[in-house]
């Protein structure tokens, strides 16, 4: 049974100004659950079907569960088919990132990013490609969208993510910045070396002027055909794979 | 001035069976519809608002232009914000592809697609590729779809589609053909060869078992991370960046 008040909570955390208040975030699918509960996120609670009991894992005490039915499902669920369960998981609260944490490896950065699909995956192909962490600029959509959620299909309860000022990261940090621009380098890059923030922008305007600054290398996927550009999922999926195979 | 039933006519293009009966689709914004107009595709009709004239390309006489205001746009636009111009433009019925007229390059085959943002994400990343066609299963969403002819961009001006029966097509043509699978050889391939159909599958279900006997190269985008599978248009965008980057 659910209440009014049970769903016009969840329903509210569709908005990110009550995922912000709340510090909660929506997680739909037997599947995604599971993968969140075997996660470092912690599950606050647990709405499921009785069908799902057979498919979620072993449910810790501490988490709230209520049994509903499916037409109860439908009325918090925001997908056409809800499929079973859906959780509230806490959100991460990600204390500013050191930037001398990002020493030695390759940090996949977003720059105003703002389709949910795009940024969902996004965090899907990083998972793919052993990224553990995305750092985005303030202005990148919120990585706890439920739709960002669902198109990460589970993959973001392996990936942390930062929101930070990205030029104050790239000035301590000092390490090569590597911008996706339609005028870089083409690659695949004669070398990669072994650090580097691989910086994407946003869908019409790409990199903002205040990054481009930053930028010390300008890469570019090579194309021969009349499309103006490339989506920004799909270039940094290209570029992930090509540093993945160069490394 | 929009009449109801002009309003009527191109709502009814939002869906297949209209667009099919009538060999016209809608493609949307002053950009696209240069693109189109550009394009190997005839043109039927455009309705405008007054700020587009100064955007649009020279309109051949042969083509009908309905001047409206925005709010008419509105009422047959499927986008928020309506972009100034939309277009009807016929369909390009295309005979069954002759399987020799495939020799010798490589063919972006699709089995099952079912996205339409997937589909229109394909296309503009095998244009900016340089692939000129497609070849798709019957069961592959129609690619005049309003939201697939939206994600390409304006990129479906220039490629082909065609949809047959896969199994008949690889029987023919007797060239190889590369699948997409989870369990194939890794890319980078040692040797792509100079010809073969690169087939993707559907989004769940990956590869029919009727068009995977017809395999004769299974591969894999190697990842080291967590995520179970990538989304169809980023494998496909990987594997035509990894065909263009080697040849």
């Amino acid at each position: 049974m659910l209440s009014k008040s049970q769903i016009s909570f969840v329903n509210a955390l569709h908005h990110k100004k009550y995922r912000k208040e709340q510090g909660l975030f929506i997680v739909e699918g037997t599947k995604s659950v599971n993968e969140f509960l075997r996660s470092g996120y912690i599950t606050d609670r647990i709405f499921c079907t009785p069908s799902a009991s057979s498919k979620l894992d072993k449910i810790p005490q501490y988490i709230k569960l209520h049994e509903v039915t499916e037409a109860e499902l439908q009325k918090i669920s925001l997908l056409n088919t809800p499929q079973e369960a859906l959780a509230l998981v806490r959100i991460a609260e990600k204390t500013r990132p050191a930037a001398e944490s990002f020493k030695g490896r390759f940090i996949l950065t977003l720059d105003g990013v703002q389709d949910p699909g795009n940024m969902g995956t996004i965090i899907r192909t990083a998972d793919w490609f052993g990224f553990r962490d995305i750092l985005c600029s303030p202005d990148t959509v919120d990585a706890y969208n439920p739709k960002v959620v669902q198109a990460t299909m589970g993959s973001l309860s392996r990936m942390t993510i930062f929101y930070a000022e990205l030029g104050e990261i790239f000035e301590t940090a000092q390490m090569p910045v590597y911008g996706a621009f339609l005028d870089g380098a083409p690659l695949p890059l004669e070398r990669w070396g072994t650090e580097g923030f691989i910086l994407l922008g946003n869908e019409g305007n790409g990199i903002s002027d205040a990054s481009a600054r930053h930028v010390t290398q300008k890469i570019t996927i090579p194309g021969t055909g009349g499309a103006e550009s490339l989506n920004v999922a799909i270039s940094a999926a290209i570029i992930c794979y090509d540093l993945s195979a160069r490394r």
